[in-house]
């Protein structure tokens, strides 16, 4: 008997799986054979490194010829923290007045039936389309991230795979579906500084060098004037200390070093480079002669980046309005994604879920928003294969 | 047979008293045996509060006329640490090449035997001197000091005792017998900061509230000008920020709150009272209407005071250039000491042995200093008494 591929019966079959990052759990088998049964060609890479977990992950292709527009998204999730605050069990998939329970629900099983449901059902009514539809899926997302998306697109890269464009069905929507397109998104950058001084006691200054009125120079140099205003598609760039160390529990002890770390989430006018060397010239500034300190910038892959918007964006805002009646705003606002790594390859939008019950007690998801979430997956692969055409 | 009553003999037998606080160990008994052979009149009263563990403590008084001049120090002492790590016992009263080995060596066992030896001869020459010599000797000066000086002052005072003016036996030499006399102290207040912010993900800082600018804006407050440019004899008053804490691990998250602890050792331009004021008023003006704080100032005993040079200062300072050729400075600087309690009753000043091995893995005195430091004692009865008939 062939699989039920309705968003719902995808969705509550991926959600039984107990796929915690590193686990499979199951997720991955289901998913290649349902499309495999759909006429996918699928590939099943397992990346290693030393230091992490093996990890699985699903390569899918239909088709071979272009244009190619692929789907990407992850089946791994993060633990469901106590069971027993649960509603229902949060790998049983269990639905409740119309709302479908469980760790992954929004985050991201739910968005993931509703693309391969919405292929399915596009290549069923379309067997000899011109083009190609993909999915990458990964099971290494909510972890370290290091044997999921990056090694995935290098392994298809290597084998000749190019991609058009990308669709990542995170959940986008902060309050109800249709709210809001993810057309780029900030990087992050994480700096830690020490700032070194000499222990001493309190009644004896001279003899010690406090550290902290220079880390008082140091983060108020940082602090001082905003990185930038922001740009056409940005919020202005952002700088947090994240926290101030010292840990000295003796109010008549003058400590030794003072630690503080913070993160900055920057937009399009940087590059983790050129926002490192900023970051370097302030402190040397706000130093001068007296603080001796260090600076670890921590590396990062998460770029800012920005998928301008054009008739690809169009084809799935103009999806988003005929199923909900609502104009998605486009943003660029939030944490980073899996997106950064898949820029590298091709233009890519997020569009998902709704987002609200993401890593909580009790994910859910509306029934009636994964069939239309499918809808609208649907209707850009109509748009897009048609105009391509 | 009588006591032994030479300097050294009567530091080593104190030193072999195991009398870390608040432990009498057989110190205070030993001194009662050596006091009451001279011929003073001695009391062993005990003070309890709850929540602390009974002290003993000693108080002693030849003749009963005025001047009545008051030796005053303590019997109790610091963990020795590691034992293993001294040349000998410090609590065997070792001699190794002119030094006096042991825990109180000069903190300030020695210093309370100068102090006896020095009446106890002074008695002996002069038996019928017009006037009175004290002791005030504490277990708990090295601990809380709650059931040690403040109390057996107060008790005294009960009694009716009225001083006129006080030595304190405490390691005022920095480097070598002679160097300081102390005669003020500052004193000391500590603070604590808390600063309430609201905690969320670094992405969205406009749905959470980092407490660590506000803290910044607090700290270069306090900082920002000094209290004061120093007095007649104190140096300026000093702010150290001993330390701050967020304590946030996560370089993604906007902590929710950031402490922090400052110290000031004041000169005697300020009370407590009107020190926490200019605190207040500091902090006010920096927080403006935008940070959440609360400001704990620690109850403190430790007020600023003086005795300004004067006669009984001359008689010290000329018996120390007698025998050591040097003249002290007079100084006001460094910790605080049981001396604040005494300022109450009467004028007090400060001096002993070299502080150089104090509270260290062997502390130690060199038995010629335990000779002079008692001749230099003897000397201001001479003059003090002399002067007085």
């Amino acid at each position: 008997m062939p699989h039920d591929t309705s968003p719902l019966h995808i969705a509550q079959s991926l959600l039984r799986c107990p796929s915690v990052t590193p686990a499979e759990g199951g997720a991955l088998t289901f998913i290649e054979g349902v499309l495999r049964e759909a006429g996918f060609e699928v590939h099943r890479p397992v990346f290693s490194e030393a230091g992490t977990p093996d990890v699985e992950n699903l390569y899918a292709r239909y088709g071979k010829t272009e244009p190619y527009l692929l789907f990407a998204g992850h089946t791994d999730v993060v633990p469901p923290g106590d069971i027993n605050r649960w509603r229902h069990d949060p790998f049983s998939g269990a639905i409740e007045e119309g709302e479908l329970f469980g760790r992954g629900a929004v985050d991201m099983k739910g968005g993931v039936a509703c693309m391969m449901a919405a292929a399915i059902e596009f290549i069923r009514a379309n067997p000899d389309f011109k083009g190609s539809i993909g999915f990458l899926i990964t099971g290494d997302e909510e972890g370290p991230a290091i044997n999921g998306s990056v090694k995935l697109l290098d392994w298809a890269r290597a084998r000749g795979e190019r991609f058009d464009h990308c669709i990542l069905g995170e959940p986008t929507n902060p309050n109800q579906l249709g709210d809001m397109i993810k057309i780029g998104r900030r990087g992050s950058l994480t700096g830690k500084l020490v700032v070194e001084g000499k222990q001493g006691h309190v009644a004896y200054p001279h003899l010690a060098d406090n550290p902290i009125p220079g880390m008082l120079r140091l983060l108020n140099g940082l602090l001082r004037e905003p990185l930038d205003r922001g740009t056409a598609h940005f919020d202005a760039s952002n700088l947090e200390v994240t926290t101030v160390d010292v840990g000295n529990p003796a109010s008549n002890v003058i400590p030794a070093d003072a630690r503080a770390t913070f993160n900055i989430r920057f937009n399009d006018l940087w590059t983790p480079q050129s926002l490192e060397e900023e970051i370097a010239r302030r402190l040397r500034e706000a130093a001068g002669n007296t603080v001796r300190y260090t600076l670890t910038v921590e590396p990062t892959n998460a770029v800012a980046f920005i998928t301008e918007p054009n008739a690809f964006v169009g084809f799935i805002a103009d999806a988003i309005e005929a199923e909900t009646g609502i104009r998605p705003k486009l943003s660029t606002t939030g944490g980073t994604s899996d997106a950064r790594f898949i820029v590298r390859d091709c233009p890519v939008v997020e569009f998902g879920l709704v987002g609200q019950t993401m890593h909580q007690i009790d994910e859910r998801v509306p029934v009636a928003d994964l069939d239309r979430l499918a809808t609208i997956y649907g209707k850009v692969l109509d748009a897009y294969f048609a105009v391509s055409a």
